[in-house]
């Protein structure tokens, strides 16, 4: 019996699904269910490929009561930049969950994750910013620095946005990027201290191993997702801040002891607050978030199957007639 | 800059690759690559999708030498049969070892998976059975119970098959498929008693829980594979025949403990023999396989990501024009 697959190509997704408040609510929804306990997620398959400077991910996950579940693979070659390539590519595969059989091929070369990525950034500025932001900030010049800008402007719609890295030029880019999509003011901050201290929203969107925001910096009000750090080894935050905020939230707290800013914080012993709460629990009402105006609030996002399986769905349920059809 | 995606159907796959000798020695090469050490091939990653009796499975493997990597997805949807579709599917991605970028998927529904778990019982049979074999025996009646004689029988021309299995309407197809196949005399066995005590070679290819080949019936000059067991929990062999043999060998130790024949023999306290050898140890001649003649080999095959690497990318280098081209 043969059936249909559809492979969607990066340039047919992006005229499908955006980021917007319905991915927003999508990846929302993604995160609720993690927290019922009821997702089905394995530990995330790492392989190195050291020859080439290159390293592939590969995560998935099943969410009872979705149609489908998908297998994410994501390449990143280091080197690639020096080819005229970028360094991160790979593709999302959605199957029958009722099945197996595979249902459509998203070679998107990592579009859907930086969208998924993003959604959870706001998703995290929702639950855990303050009310009202005027000031936003965010630390880091690639496209993550733009999306998560955009993202929490979505639910946090800020008045000034600063803009901080350590280049310069990329830091003006990114800033110039980011005035003309929001319309609002957009400056470059002179440092990180100062973005942080004139900031109630920072987003860090780096792949740091040293941390770019100090504990000291932290101040009544704030909040930080930090969603640079996915690897063993990378920390954007100092490990003193976790434990000094008022509330540390993980996406996962399994991958955060591993791989988010938990790591350095555990290793450290800078971290001995026991087992933190994760976003899907302080979206689901079980776990306290932000307590009041004043607390200081710090999610640690680095990135879920679970998110994954969710666009997947929603993007294929949306494909109208987008795509080349293989008959298998 | 955009770059060509090969997408391959089955059906365009089937004209591409067949079992045959070429391919027994593309697979015999990524067992003498595992070998060597130099191999990336980390865990397999595996979710189980209980409410639809599916689990899916994800493996990869980097040879240093090859020109790309892949990454095998094998759905298993156990109630797939009464809706009229097939338990097992899935599909392949090739990426370069070089970029990361894809370059071809194969909607192989499985295809490739059992012509290289056909060939590797080839690249066993040729290593580790006696020289001469009259008589061979299958156990099992699916599909890898006629593959894997088609492929025992390219490296050893037996001229008398048995075959066994529980069902014996299903045993008898089998049976008068490989007769057309091969060419040959091929009977059905008794029992899997009487098809052990007559043949040299034996395959078994079931998803048996309880062992259908018992220690007793091992005799001098016996060979067989065991490739049936690739997930915990299943065991086609007495764990007391594992250490009975002269030689049992692995085709990668650290999965043969969780998912083969050795888990049962090690829970048992069957096996005391220590780390056992692998084939590609025995292909290099840095292990020792079958000593004489008149020895008794148990090969034990759970099915590796470095196959699955070695036939994605002997495939992809003699597509020539097959498959639909996605620009990316």
């Amino acid at each position: 019996m043969s059936h249909d697959i559809r492979i969607v190509t990066e340039a047919e997704l992006r005229d499908v699904v955006t980021l917007d408040l319905e991915t927003v609510d999508v990846i929302e929804a993604a995160f609720t269910a993690l927290a019922s306990g009821t997702v089905v997620m394995p530990p995330i398959l790492s392989m190195e490929l050291k020859e080439a400077n290159g390293e592939v991910d590969v995560k998935t996950a099943y969410i009872p009561g979705f149609d489908g579940f998908a297998i994410k693979v994501s390449p990143g070659f280091f080197d690639n930049p020096t080819l005229g390539l970028p360094s991160l590519n790979g593709l999302m595969i959605l199957f029958s969950a009722k099945t197996g059989l595979v249902q459509a091929v998203f070679l998107d070369n990592g579009y859907l994750t930086d969208v998924r990525t993003a959604a959870a950034g706001a998703v995290a500025a929702r639950h855990l910013a303050p009310e009202t932001v005027r000031t936003a900030g965010v630390i880091g010049t690639g496209v993550q620095a733009r999306l998560q800008a955009q993202a929490a402007h979505l639910v946090r719609p800020f008045e000034r946005l600063l803009v901080w890295g350590r280049d310069g030029e990329k830091a003006k880019a990114c800033a110039d990027d980011l005035r003309q999509a929001l319309g609002i003011e957009v400056q470059v901050a002179p440092d990180a201290e100062a973005l942080v201290r004139e900031s109630t929203l920072v987003v860090t969107t780096t792949a740091a191993r040293e941390p770019v925001l100090r504990a000291d910096w932290l101040h009544p009000g704030l909040h930080i997702t930090a969603m640079g750090s996915d690897q063993p080894g990378k920390n954007e935050i100092d490990p003193a801040a976790l434990f000094a905020a008022d509330a540390y939230i993980c996406d996962r707290v399994s991958q955060c002891e591993t791989s988010g800013e938990l790591e350095a914080a555990l290793a450290s012993g800078h971290w001995t607050g026991g087992r933190p709460a994760e976003l899907g629990e302080v979206i689901a009402g079980t776990s306290q978030g932000r307590i009041d105006p004043q607390a200081i609030t710090i999610c640690d996002l680095t990135g879920t199957g679970a998110q994954d399986t969710a666009i997947a769905t929603h993007v294929f349920s949306r494909l109208d007639s987008a795509g080349t059809i293989i008959e298998v």
